[in-house]
């Protein structure tokens, strides 16, 4: 992705300092600063504090941060490996990420396993960027379709987003970002409905900013407004990642894509998740009471992080002390509202019937 | 409402200093602040501020603006009238009851124009009181059945509200929560969802702040958890109001109440409106293309309003510097989406012919 005009990927090794860069994400978009991970628990911090965030980037961190633990002990994997698997309970590309990584550190000498770890997660950085680019292709000839049929072309393509599932959620490219990222370099007039993402924000201030960084013509709007803007015809499609998808189709991403979803269905849009498929739980029919719905701290609604009039970060309560909350995560989207699911193998229904080809053609 | 165990009003006219009072309801939760009215500038300020808000609210807030400006003008009902009719767009309430207003005080020598207005103000809002109260009673009924169906009664009735149709939406007992006031009264055990209602959080600052001080639990969750509340079978009822509602059942109200709805039938939970009939248009059938939906600042989007760490009042910016917003107010939820308008006549069906019967015997 460009940031002020240069490339970057969320998470690169740098072979100089020997350490692990990431973007700050919570930083954003009001600083633009690079942290330095060096240790196993300052990349379980990353992860448990939301620095790095997003399914596909959780994972290649956590292999990260397996070289990180070696490095320091090379007899660390086990409980590496267990002490990463907790930091984050809803996505399942972190268990696979691990499990994938660690049977391969496991097969060398103790020497050789933190330059081996090493070895892997770069690899797997790299494949995560072959597989989103190629997510956003299979997307582009979507939004080159909906653009053909589209009748009032004064107006843009309007595409409707929840949460951040742009490149700051993977290594690069994204999953529905990495979809209107092709569509822009493909030349097809985009607007993009930015869902601000309650209660952390991350369209309002991770999704936005690429968009802005990328040079694509956006809106933000509050979480409540996607019915409406449907209702009056101002959107074209929904495109969302997901955080774990099911072998059936539903479809578990950031709460609220739920509510989306009904409105697409409910006004004709075409409902697109774009997944890796490292991120399908085959072992999964259905999602509603299988998939553990994260419940995070309550300051999370309670608080909010900004920039005052002094142009510092500040943190202000909107509520009054101790406000009684509730904080889910994430929903399920069941699979009957979902138009269809873009991955890196193709567009495929969101059905058993539509997946079950890419889970016998495998990824594991 | 009870606010720090007394007895209060949304707004009163003070008759020993000669103004009209009202809650400063921007200040809440974090401040308890009464506001002297003193002119017709500062009621049309209060109302463009939301110092008052809420349709019924502003309708009787709009007559004591009449009063103030006749106080200083015997001359200037026309031109008060049309002052007042420009501070909220939505709100039918507004027009009807400066049109009801302004025939009884034209009626009168330009001398008694002043004592006029002050009566029919206070007439507005005694009426207002009794309106609320009634349409509590009315809901209250529907809690009661849905409370004896209930099968697991070790948990409370979960009541869903969206926004602030609370006594700080009304004169006193508001709309929406004048049944979970009731239904409270009544020891039907309760446990109130309230949307935050992001841009402006009015669930999150004064439902909250009202049910508090009433005493009844709830707890605050984002508006983007509603949905999922839902299919994890936590919310047995949601309860909005509504600024207005086409003679068809169209409920216009608080953006995101239609996601709401969508939601509710999605899990086969009952979805009610709670409404003044004052605020039912029988002039429009359908509210989608003709109910003008008011657009407000950006401002409200990016920037939040709080405490911050040393107890003071603070705002901050959480996007990029002028960030594109779009912010639409409310939205029209479908009468299909609607189990049923409670009124102050009783519960009516969200279709024409229910609501027909309402019309006839008049309001006006």
């Amino acid at each position: 992705m460009k940031i002020n005009g240069s490339d970057y990927r969320s998470i690169w090794y740098d072979k100089n300092a020997g350490t692990v860069n990431i973007i700050d994400q919570t930083l954003l978009p009001h600083e633009f600063r690079i942290q330095q991970l060096q240790s196993l628990p300052e990349v379980c911090h990353a992860i448990t504090s939301m620095q790095v965030r997003g399914a596909p980037l959780i994972g290649v961190t956590a292999v990260f941060g397996l070289y990180l633990a070696l490095k320091h002990d090379a007899l660390a994997l086990a409980a590496a490996q267990k002490e990463l698997l907790k930091t984050r309970p809803t996505a399942v590309n972190l268990a696979w990420a691990l499990d994938r990584a660690s049977s391969q550190i496991d097969s060398v000498d103790a020497a050789a396993k933190a330059d081996k770890a090493l070895a892997v997660a770069c690899l797997m950085a790299d494949e995560d960027v072959q597989v989103c680019e190629a997510i956003g292709e299979h997307g582009l000839e979507l939004l080159q379709a909906l653009w053909q049929q589209k009748k009032d072309t004064s107006q843009p393509l309007n595409v409707l987003t929840h949460c951040n599932a742009g490149a700051l959620a993977t290594v690069d490219w994204g999953t529905a970002l990495s979809v209107i990222y092709k569509a822009h370099v493909a030349n097809i007039p985009l607007h993009i409905w930015v869902d601000e993402t309650r209660p952390r924000n991350q369209g309002a201030s991770l999704t936005c900013w690429e968009l802005e960084q990328q040079g694509i013509p956006y809106s933000l709007i509050v979480d409540n407004a996607g019915g409406h803007l449907m209702q009056i015809g101002k959107v074209d499609v929904c495109i969302v990642g997901s955080d774990r998808t099911t072998a059936h189709g539903d479809v578990c991403n950031k709460i609220g894509t739920y509510l989306k979803a009904l409105a697409a269905q409910d006004n004709g849009v075409p409902f697109y998740a774009a997944v890796p498929i490292s991120s399908i739980d085959f072992s999964l029919a259905v999602g509603h009471g299988a998939i553990p719905i994260e419940e995070r701290h309550a300051s999370e609604v309670t608080h909010i992080r900004g920039i005052n009039r002094l142009g510092n970060p500040s943190t202000v309560r909107i509520t009054s002390q101790n406000a009684p909350v509730s904080n889910f995560g994430f929903d399920i989207t069941p699979a009957r509202l979902v138009s269809g699911i873009i991955t890196e193998k193709g567009v495929l229904p969101a059905s058993e019937k539509g997946l079950e080809g890419i889970n016998r053609f495998g990824s594991a």
